[in-house]
C-alpha cells in the first residue's frame, strides 16, 4: 500500500540498508551484481509495490525499472535506488544497462522466478560479456528473519485476523454458505484495515473440510458439520495466517479425540521451536504425536511455512527442510488431519521465533471447537 | 470452483474436446506432446483448478500430475486425463513419463510461463532423448475464442459486476474511505454468487485517482473528487472487468469535457470491434479521439486485453498487436487518461466480438457521472 509511514527510521534509510546487506552476500555469490526480478523481493529491498518492476543492485548503486503506469508511484515509493521508467519492457533496459558496463561481470539472478522467455530476452540485451549465476535465494534469505518494524507490522496483522476470525465465528450460522462466510471474513479484514486477505479464504464445511485447499461454495454450512476456516489479511503488505476448525453442535467422541490430537500436534510443534533447531525437526515434533494417535496418514502435508511479504516464504516446517531456524523468523504452525467422507481438522498460528522459542502472533481461541 | 455443472455437455466431453483440438495444434509445433504448466491452461484442458498442477498431453492420452493435497479434488474436478499424484514435486514424475517414451520426441512447453529452475528440473528428468520446442501459446490461441458454455458464464460475470457497480455507487459517500468502499464491492461481489474479485479492486480518489493501478488506501473520498473504481468478479472461474469514473459534485468544465473525450474514444473503439480487424486497430480508434482532444499523451497504457479465465488474456488491444480479432473472442474496451494532481479517468466495458460488431456484456451506466 502506498503511503505508509516509516516507524521511527526513513523509508531511505530501511532500503538502502538492506540493499547494503544484499551486496555483502555478492562475494559468497562470486557475481558483483543481483538482478531482482521477483516482486516481493523487489518490494523489500526498494519499497516499489507495483505489478511489473526489476531491481538491478550493483556495488554502488541501484536501479528500479518499471513502466509509464508507474511513474508517479515509483516516484513516491522507492528508497534506495534510482528509478527508470521504460517503454519498450523492463528486460530491454535492464540488458542494455549491462552491456554499458566496463570489462567482464557476473550477475547473479533468481532461476526460480525468471521465465525462460524472460532469461532468453534479458540475455540477448546483456551481451556476451556478462556470465549468470543463481543468486542462491539471496533475498529470501534476508527477508527471512525479520527486524523490529516487520515484526510490529505483521503482530498487527496477526491481530487483526484474530480479530475477523473472532467476529467471523461469532456470526456463523447454520445455513450461511460457505461463500458467504467467506465474503463476511474478506469485507472485515477491509473494514479493520487490512488491504485485503492475504490469500482467497477457505470456508470448508462436511465432507469438503476433507479438502486442504477447498474453495468456498454456495454449499449451506450444516447441523453437526466440520468447518474449516482458514483466512489471513495483508497488512502494510505483510501476510497473516490463521486458521480454526470448529463443529457445529455437540461433537461425536471420534471427532473431538481427533481435535484434541491436532491440537496436541500444533502445541507440540510451537514447543519444538527454537533458535538452532532444523525446520524438518519441527515437522517431526508434529507428525509423532499424530502417528501416536493412528492419524499419521492423514496428515497429508507440511507443518508449516514461513511468513512475511508473502504467505509461502522460506523455511518450509517439512522433511528435508534443513534451515536452521533462527530469532525473528515468523512461521506458521498448521498441522491437519483429512478423512474422506468424514471432514478435515486443522489448527494454525502464526509465531516468531524469539530466544526462548516460539512467541504466538495469532490470538484467536483454539479451545471454542463445538458451536 | 469445484462442482460447477455441465451446461448441456458434459464435463469430460468438453475437455475432451479441448484437448483434441489442442493436439491437433501438434504437426503445426512439430511436436508429439505439449508440457502445459501455467494453471489457467491446465484448468481450461482438464478441469483441475488446484494451485499445483501439470499436465502432459499426448497423441492418445492425457495425465495431470498433482499432490496430495489435491487427491480428492483432483479424481472429482479432472476430465479427459488421467491423474497422478505425486509425493515428490510434479516435475520429476512428468519427466519419468518422459523419459519412458520409446524413441526421440519433441516436447512443446511454455517458455513464458516455465521458470529456469522448473526448465533445468524436467529437462533433467526428462534426460537427452526429448527435444524441447515452444508452444507457440497454443493454449492462450485456444482460449482466447469462447465457446457458447464460456461466453453464458462470462455474461454472468459481467452482469454480476455491473449489479455490484450499480449498487456500490448508490451507496458512496463522501467520507467514506477508499477500503471501505473497496470492502463493500468485494462483499458485494461474494453475496451476489462471485467465487471472489478477479484483481484487488482499485477506488482511488482525488489525486490519486491519476495512479492508473493505485491500490485502495485510507484516504476518505473527498467532495468535488473524481473517483475510478475498476472492479471484477470470478464466478466459475470466469472474470469480468469494469471501471467507472464519477465526480462527487457538479464537475468543472474542464473535467466534464475530459469526460466527454474518454466516453467518445471507448465509444469509437467499441466500433472499431469487428472479426479480421487487427487489435491495434482497436487501439488506435481510441488513441485518434483523445489526440483530437490533445489528451493523447495522458493516455499511458494500451486499450484494452482479452478476458477469460485470466483477466488479462490475448490479444493486448494496443500498438503492435497483430492478432486478427475473431468471434467469439471476449475483450475489454478501457480508454483513459491521467493527469497529475488532478486525476485520472477511466471507462470500461467487457465485450464480446460478433459478425456485427462488439457486443456489451456489462451493462453499468456510462452516463451517470456527476454524484
Amino acid at each position: 500500500m502506498p503511503g505508509d509511514s516509516g516507524q521511527g527510521i526513513s523509508a531511505r534509510g530501511r532500503y538502502s540498508g538492506r540493499l547494503d546487506r544484499l551486496r555483502q552476500r555478492l562475494p559468497a555469490l562470486r557475481a558483483d551484481a543481483i538482478l531482482v526480478s521477483h516482486l516481493p523481493n523487489v518490494r523489500y529491498l526498494c519499497g516499489f509495490s507495483g505489478s511489473a518492476g526489476l531491481l538491478l543492485v550493483q556495488e554502488g548503486s541501484a536501479t528500479l525499472f518499471t513502466d509509464s503506469r508507474y511513474t508517479f508511484q515509483a516516484h513516491e515509493e522507492v528508497g534506495g535506488a534510482r528509478v527508470h521508467i521504460s517503454k519498450q519492457g523492463l528486460l530491454r533496459p535492464a540488458g542494455d544497462k549491462l552491456r554499458a558496463m566496463r570489462g567482464r561481470h557476473r550477475v547473479a539472478y533468481a532461476r526460480g522466478s525468471m521465465t525462460v522467455a524472460q532469461w532468453e530476452a534479458i540475455r540477448a540485451a546483456a551481451g556476451g560479456r556478462v556470465r549468470w549465476a543463481g543468486d542462491g535465494n539471496a533475498v529470501e534469505r534476508l527477508r527471512a528473519i525479520k527486524d523490529a518494524e516487520e515484526l510490529a507490522l505483521m503482530r498487527e496483522a496477526a491481530e487483526l485476523i484474530s480479530k475477523v476470525y473472532r467476529q467471523t465465528v461469532h456470526v456463523l450460522r447454520v445455513g450461511k454458505t460457505e461463500l458467504d462466510v467467506a465474503a463476511e471474513i474478506e469485507y472485515r479484514i477491509k473494514k479493520l484495515g487490512g488491504s485485503g486477505p492475504s490469500f482467497e479464504s477457505i470456508v470448508a464445511s462436511g465432507a469438503r473440510s476433507a479438502w486442504a485447499h477447498a474453495r468456498p461454495s454456495a454449499k449451506p454450512v450444516g447441523k453437526y458439520e466440520l468447518v474449516v476456516l482458514d483466512l489471513g489479511a495483508i497488512l502494510r503488505g505483510y501476510c497473516s495466517d490463521l486458521t480454526r476448525t470448529v463443529f457445529t453442535g455437540r461433537a461425536p467422541e471420534k471427532i473431538r479425540r481427533i481435535y484434541a490430537a491436532v491440537l496436541e500436534a500444533q502445541a507440540a510443534a510451537r514447543e519444538a521451536i527454537r533458535p538452532g533447531r532444523k525446520a524438518w525437526e519441527v515437522d517431526r515434533a508434529a507428525r509423532r504425536v499424530l502417528e501416536k494417535s493412528g492419524l499419521g496418514r492423514y496428515f497429508t502435508h507440511s507443518t508449516g511455512h514461513g511468513l512475511g511479504l508473502e504467505v509461502h516464504e522460506m523455511p518450509r516446517l517439512g522433511k528435508g527442510d534443513e534451515t536452521i531456524l533462527q530469532e525473528g523468523m515468523v512461521l506458521t504452525v498448521e498441522p491437519g488431519v483429512y478423512l474422506e467422507g468424514l471432514g478435515g481438522i486443522r489448527i494454525e498460528d502464526d509465531v516468531v521465533v524469539k530466544s526462548q522459542g516460539a512467541v504466538n502472533l495469532t490470538t484467536a481461541p483454539r479451545d471454542q471447537f463445538e458451536l
